[in-house]
C-alpha cells in the first residue's frame, strides 16, 4: 500500500493552502500536514479549496518538520532551484517523472515536502530529505507557484496509479541504521577527516534515492555488519 | 516554427488571469489572448503574475473567440469533463501527453483554449475546436482550477521542447476546404439526411485530430477532388 502525504512548511497564504487542498483532491491525495502555518485557516482557504474542503478540514497541523515526518519511509523535498554543480550535490534533483516512477514501484509512506512560498526549504530542512524533486522550466523564470508545482507532481503520480504495487520500502529507521553502519565503517578507516562531512551527506542522499526495500535492507545490513566487524579487527587508524 | 497561443475565454477572476500569465512564463509561453474578460486587469492580476508581468502586459484583449482564433492552425479546447459515450463524440479527448506529442511534431500556430472558470466552453465554442484535451484526474472531483490544468499542459509541452521540428501544419482554411470538399462528396450521395449532422461533426474532429501537414493536405485534396468529380458524374441522388 502506497500512502502519499503532502507536507507544506510554514505557508504564508491561505490561497495557496486552500488551492493545494483542491489539487490534492483532484488527484485522490488526502493527507495534508501543515507545519507551523503563518496564517489562520479560515474562510479564505476554504474558498480556494472548493470541493477539497475535507482535505483541508482533515489537515494535521504540527509545530515542526520532525513531527510531520515521523513514520515516513521516504522524504521528497521540492525545490525551485536546480543545480548540477558538484559543490551542491545535496540538491541534485530528480524529475517529476522519475519520482513518480520510483513511487509507483513501492509501498510505504511517502512524503512530498513543499517549502515556504518565498524562500522554500532551509538548508537544515533540505538535509533531512532523502531526495529532491525539481521541475524543469524556463531558464528565465523557473520559480513556480507551489500549487502549480504540486499539480504537475500529483498528475505524474496519478498517471502511474494502478501500476503494480512493489515490495515494501525499508523503514526510515532502517535507512538510518544502514547509514550509521556505513559511517561507522568509514570511521574505522584512515578516510581524511576534511572529506567526511560532504561524503556522508552524499551517502545519505544515495541511500534515500535508491528506494531500498525491506528485503534489500536486510541483505545490505548483513554485509555491512560483516564489513564493520572486519574493519574493527584491524589496528585503529 | 511552433508558436503556442493561450486563449482564455471570459475569465472572471484576476487571480486566475495573473496566475495563468505566471505559469506561461514559467514554461516560455508568451502569447496570451483574453476573450471578453469580465474583470479589469489591474494590480491584483499583476500581483499573481509575479515575473510573468510582461506576458500579462502584452496580452491581447479581444471581443470574440473568432477574433482570437484567426490565423491559428490548430485549436485545442480544454475541458474538465470527459466522456467516452458515443453520443458525445464531440468531446472525445486526448491526454496532455498526446497533445504535447502531436504539437511537438509540427510547425504552425497552435492555440490552447481555456473556458470560463465556472462553466467552461459553451457548446458552440467547443464545436469550433479541432481537438479536445482532458486531464485524467480523480473520479470524485475531476474539475481542476484552470491554472493547475494549464501548468500540467505547459509542462508536458515543455518536456518535449527541442524535439525535432516537424513539417508545417496545414492552414485552417486548408482544413476547412478539406472538410467542405468531403461534405460535398457526401452530399452527392444517398447518405441518410438524419445522420449527416453528427457525421459531419465527427469528420471535422477527425480532420482536426489528424494534424494534417501542408503536403498531406495537397495530396488529400487531389484525391477528394477526383472523388467529387466522379460522384457528380453520377445521376443526382
Amino acid at each position: 500500500m502506497l500512502n502519499i502525504y503532502v507536507i507544506f512548511v510554514s505557508p504564508k497564504y491561505q490561497g495557496n493552502i486552500g488551492s493545494l487542498a483542491r489539487v490534492m483532491k483532484n488527484f485522490d491525495i488526502e493527507n495534508l500536514i501543515l507545519v507551523n502555518p503563518q496564517v489562520p485557516i479560515d474562510d479564505e482557504a476554504y474558498r480556494y479549496a472548493m470541493h477539497g474542503e475535507d482535505v483541508l478540514r482533515n489537515a494535521k497541523i504540527v509545530n515542526s518538520l520532525e513531527e510531520a515526518t515521523g513514520g515516513m519511509n521516504l522524504l521528497i523535498g521540492t525545490s525551485g532551484i536546480s543545480t548540477s554543480s558538484e559543490k551542491h550535490f545535496l540538491r541534485i534533483p530528480k524529475t517529476p517523472e522519475e519520482i513518480a516512477e520510483l513511487v509507483s514501484r513501492y509501498s510505504g509512506n511517502v512524503a512530498i515536502v513543499f517549502g515556504r512560498e518565498d524562500i522554500g526549504l532551509l538548508n537544515e530542512e533540505l538535509e533531512k530529505m532523502d531526495l529532491f524533486l525539481h521541475i524543469g522550466a524556463s531558464e528565465r523564470y523557473p520559480v513556480m507557484n507551489i500549487t502549480h508545482a504540486a499539480a504537475i507532481i500529483f498528475y505524474e503520480i496519478f498517471k502511474r496509479r494502478g501500476v503494480r504495487e512493489g515490495p515494501r520500502l525499508a523503514e526510515r529507521r532502517d535507512l538510518d541504521r544502514l547509514y550509521d553502519t556505513f559511517v561507522s565503517i568509514v570511521e574505522s578507516t584512515r578516510y581524511p577527516e576534511h572529506k567526511k562531512k560532504n561524503s556522508y551527506r552524499m551517502l545519505k542522499r544515495i541511500i534515500g534515492r535508491a528506494g531500498i526495500t525491506t528485503w534489500e535492507y536486510h541483505i545490505l545490513m548483513g554485509m555491512l555488519r560483516e564489513i564493520l566487524d572486519q574493519c574493527r579487527k584491524m589496528p585503529p587508524p
